[in-house]
């Protein structure tokens, strides 16, 4: 939980942008484990027995995540617990998932809360508040669940990222916001051509379709917020999937972090995912969920403890990406 | 908290779409009553001294939000609390909605869930496990939230859709998806020209924005699900301030129903809206939140207590979509 830094000679806070590349430089890597809980995924150990109340599941995840954070919390400098399975356990699930970022912070990790929210108005602003660091009107000055950042979609218009934005400038908070998305469904919209928004950026060539113009979008916002490693608390989620996509994207980005989805489990690899990085290892980072949380399900590391699995491959995506990226 | 129609042989569940029209023609309106409980607005009756913790200002709209569900339930045929103002106040901000939604579902209301989410695969399938009936696997067989339907984002892809609709098909929950949104920057995307995208619907002009190929696609997928009154459990959201889209929007989707945001506070009148209903008054509802939660701000209802403000309030606007419609 966050003050944020509203009063007008406060001490100026480290932006998201730069705190994220503070953690890359000192982890050495950018690596973003997600904790994406499943109970018929659960180690043995944990997994309660079936079927499983709401509440039992969700003290199974309070478990399994916790000792998760411990266990990578030395190696990788970000996690990105996914809302819906939290969510869908209910209320207990919610609050499994408070005390999750809680904990994760307390690691020393940087969260992303991977809840893709997007609304208008003063709608927006309470999704802002919620996640982003400022809580609501009339309450504590702290937002409710603590993350670091937060995915949101821009489908409703750039006009409502605006909340999240002011929420970014005036604490240490991110935003990731959706520009192309990892599944095989996601050119209907993201890749439809766009010839008429009359957008044009100097020195690039016009948008030519929807995710080309929202990145222009996100590029204006970044470029204006750079901290001293030339990155901004603005960034993009561009999914590893689309390996000449991410390319693109990197170019019409260059002061956007990148939160690159889709690597091993939905087929993106270490020579495809360091497209999105430059050459400090900057720039983007990497998520990896079920390759790294259910480790213990994979062959290669079958016959460990699933929790040594788990760092295991952490350390396995740690020196892949490396050895892509050298 | 609906059990779900798994087994082959189990009594046929009423679809959502036709549990929609059941209640408008019962209750002789299509109004819906927006749930968007804001603590700087709650009537003083109600407001906790400020500033308040996120569990007072919880436990506020806990009282706010079930007097409105008692004040309105023989009216109107459907209520929509607007997640993101529980989120706002943390996990006991998530446990209050819990218990709203299922207050209203013991008092008769149809309930939708205004999420607006929307993510890929598995992730996709939580986000529809836990609102829209079947529960998490492994464990119980009815949703964690309860709610009868949730708004979601298209712009993932139509794929991404699929594990909502399946659950709506086995189930008595609905969907409404994103088609174009009442503020002023959803153009950007939503009215963003397509030329290209091969989409050809007999006896109908081609889709000549996103917002038009989204209705195609929803359109299809109601077709094929119509219940007794010609409306399916795949409906969609389309803002009342755009009133030639709405139009436009109800000739492409024949047999979906459509709720309709922007009423009132955002400039939406009834002429306008009821633009989205059918000869019947069916095929559209229409939301009002500020309008009537908070009707003791306006001066028309100062002078009553705050309830019955929400109540004259609610009847007005009954009465304005009646005239409006007849």
């Amino acid at each position: 939980m966050k003050p944020t830094d509203t009063q007008p000679n406060a001490t100026p806070v480290a932006s998201f942008g730069q705190r994220l590349a503070d953690a890359v430089l000192q982890k050495k890597n950018a690596v973003c484990v997600g904790l994406d809980p499943r109970t018929l995924s659960l180690p043995e150990t944990i997994r309660p027995k079936l079927p499983a109340s709401l509440e039992s599941q969700a003290s199974a995840f309070e478990t399994f995540c916790l000792k998760i954070i411990d266990a990578v919390s030395d190696l990788v400098p970000v996690i990105k617990p996914q809302a819906a399975f939290f969510e869908e356990l209910g209320p207990e699930g919610m609050r499994v998932l408070a005390r999750i970022i809680r904990h994760a912070t307390q690691q020393g990790l940087l969260v992303i809360l991977d809840g893709k929210r997007g609304d208008i108005g003063t709608t927006a602003a309470a999704y802002a508040n919620a996640f982003l660091g400022s809580g609501p009107e009339g309450g504590p000055t702290y937002s409710a669940w603590g993350a670091d950042a937060l995915t949101v979609n821009p489908f409703l218009g750039m006009d409502t990222l605006e909340p999240f934005i002011q929420r970014c400038d005036n604490s240490e908070t991110g935003l990731f916001v959706l520009v192309k998305t990892s599944n095989p469904g996601s050119g209907f919209i993201q890749d439809t051509t766009v010839n008429d928004l009359g957008i044009s950026s100097p020195g690039k060539s016009p948008p030519s379709n929807i995710s080309e113009a929202i990145a222009d979008e996100i590029q204006a916002l970044a470029h204006g917020r750079i901290g001293p490693d030339g990155y901004s608390s603005v960034g993009a989620v561009v999914g590893a999937t689309y390996p000449a996509q991410l390319s693109a994207m990197r170019e019409r980005m260059p002061n956007a972090w990148l939160l690159i989805p889709g690597y091993g489990a939905q087929g993106g690899a270490a020579a495809d995912v360091v497209r999105g990085m430059d050459g400090r290892g900057l720039g983007a980072i990497v998520n990896s969920s079920r390759g790294i949380i259910f480790a213990h399900e994979n062959p290669k590391y079958k016959s460990l403890p699933w929790i040594d699995a788990v760092r295991n491959a952490t350390l396995d995506m740690i020196e892949a990406l490396r050895t892509a990226h050298s």
